[in-house]
């Protein structure tokens, strides 16, 4: 694959970051759920939660030249590096949630500052208190100048379109924040017969397109016109079941009520990224929601990552103009960064 | 919409029952939540159940001559009819579901005596206990000649693609009953924002997507390849969570290791109704599953039913030939009931 060419300059919008290391636990938990890094041969290491391990990570993990060397190869020329999810750390008491990110946002602020040309940061706040996730928002943006956030596809069980949630989607699009909601902790996870890597494969899809649902239903996506707000791995199963609340729409005043615009334009103020590994997906979702409102998305570095996401896209017959706005320009607007070059965006 | 030509032999094999009336309750529950009916005017009726309105139904919930004009309306020539998915009764004592799921069936094979060209009986049984489920399933046959049974999704939280299902399954394959598993009390229903009526609008695409999988990893549909199986609403967002297993499936052994053959060829095994309302949804479905493993499915006569299901079919661009085959062969090879005429199916 060429790095050569208009697609040097394409964005993948959802690669995750697992620091290095991790600070010594300092609170006053008495089994805290903390990470720790053990040091495994050949670049790899085990990520320890709560005494198990929960994930091996290769150094693509935090090493900023072996993700550099990727994104090459993946024929693409920026990378926007956001936590691993199991890092938003919701479920922990705010002041062990509150160290933790912030040392995962200085380790995100640290690896841009090695390539800032390549790299773009997207940080985590801690959405279990809003006030505080607020002003996390405002540090992350005075601190760092990082102006991305991940948020999870539910805080604790509750989905991100609930009420409680609206002060903190208004904050993000007052300072200017791009919002990337990622799949977390899946609803129907108990639904699942086999080992739990199922959670990812299988429940994630169902689990993002309830949250996707929850700021349509909720009206958050309505009212706040000015939020860039994108969703991970295509926005699961949300391209169907869109056709059907858009029926429902249609034909029962009782749902069509609870709307001011159908669902099929309110979806179309969103980002969906394209970590969906399918051409006949990429299809069916430009014809959702447009070309315009689609962003490359890998899931780098972890198990089964998208290594050629711009073949998937030329597979579902994109033109080379139509690739060049999801690889570059709708990535652009997305993040707030265009670079006035290119077409606009 | 004509009732002539090819398409007047067509089968929908989604539309439910809500019996007339219910016999008094006569268990030993102190609060039974044992369904009734409030007649209301207009041919109406409201289904109380604990009190509670549940539903309020037109006489098309119960009135064969109802069904048979709206059924020459739709363009169709026979009707499948199934318990309204409420009335499966898996979180009832076992002796009361038994008894409210005898009045269903008789309620059921009752309107086939009243019309047995047009209608097609498809009972239910308690799946709470499966030794009883399976006798119940050869009473089906043996007191109605019904070879057709509606399961939920999930059995009081459990997924059907759990090991304790499985008997039921070999039971259904050897007395050869078509299985059609329906939506019900879906995962994630916690994560909705807004009326109840968004269960059936959000949640169940992403909870019949759940069922399908668990048969898939739970190996059920591969170890039980006579077994005639059928999945509500198109599999809901079943279709784009097989394409991410089709990739894992390639590409993370872990996954490879737990089935012998792809997802994408085991889901293809199985039929699936559609009730989805749109033809770009048509065409995914027709690419992923194939058109032989396809079903008309109205989900007649509640709220938002399909009242036009083979303009979407034509809408996604099917030939008459395609169309056909859908229509009336696929439902006769799925129903066990190929009458010798049209092409073999």
């Amino acid at each position: 694959v060429s790095t050569i060419g208009p697609m040097s300059g394409g964005i993948d919008i959802h690669t995750h970051v697992v620091p290095r290391e991790f600070p010594a636990y300092g609170g006053s938990s008495i089994l805290p759920a903390w990470p720790s890094m053990e040091v495994l041969p050949c670049g790899h290491a085990n990520l320890v939660i709560s005494g198990k391990l929960f994930r091996t990570v290769s150094e693509a993990a935090w090493s900023v030249p072996r993700r550099i060397g990727d994104l090459a190869e993946m024929g693409l020329g920026r990378q926007v590096i956001s936590p691993m999810p199991e890092l938003l750390s919701y479920w922990l008491p705010l002041s062990d949630a509150l160290a933790l990110l912030r040392h995962v946002n200085a380790t995100i602020a640290g690896m841009v500052a090695e390539d800032p040309i390549r790299l773009i940061g997207m940080g985590a706040v801690p959405l279990q208190d809003i006030p505080v996730a607020i002003a996390e928002l405002r540090y992350l943006v005075e601190a760092y100048d990082l102006r991305a956030v991940e948020i999870g596809s539910n805080v604790n069980g509750v989905s991100i379109g609930a009420p409680c949630f609206e002060p903190f989607f208004e904050a993000a699009a007052d300072l200017e924040v791009a919002v990337f909601v990622h799949a977390l902790r899946a609803a129907g996870t108990d639904r699942l017969v086999g080992p739990p890597v199922l959670e990812q494969i299988i429940a994630f899809p169902g689990e993002i397109a309830l949250a996707i649902a929850s700021l349509i239903t909720g009206g958050i996506l309505v009212r706040h016109p000015k939020l860039r707000i994108a969703f991970s791995h295509g926005g699961g199963g949300f391209a169907l079941t869109l056709a059907r609340m858009e029926h429902f729409w249609s034909d029962l005043p009782r749902f069509r009520d609870l709307l001011t615009e159908s669902p099929s334009a309110t979806a179309r103020r969103a980002y969906y990224d394209l970590a969906v590994f399918d051409s006949t997906v990429v299809r069916m979702l430009v014809a959702r929601f447009g070309v315009g409102q689609l962003l490359i998305g890998s899931d780098y570095p972890f198990g089964a990552y998208e290594r050629a996401p711009l073949e998937v896209l030329r597979g579902a017959g994109l033109t080379e103009v139509e690739l060049s706005a999801v690889a570059k320009t709708n990535a652009q607007r997305y993040l707030g960064i265009w670079d006035g070059s290119g077409e606009t965006p």
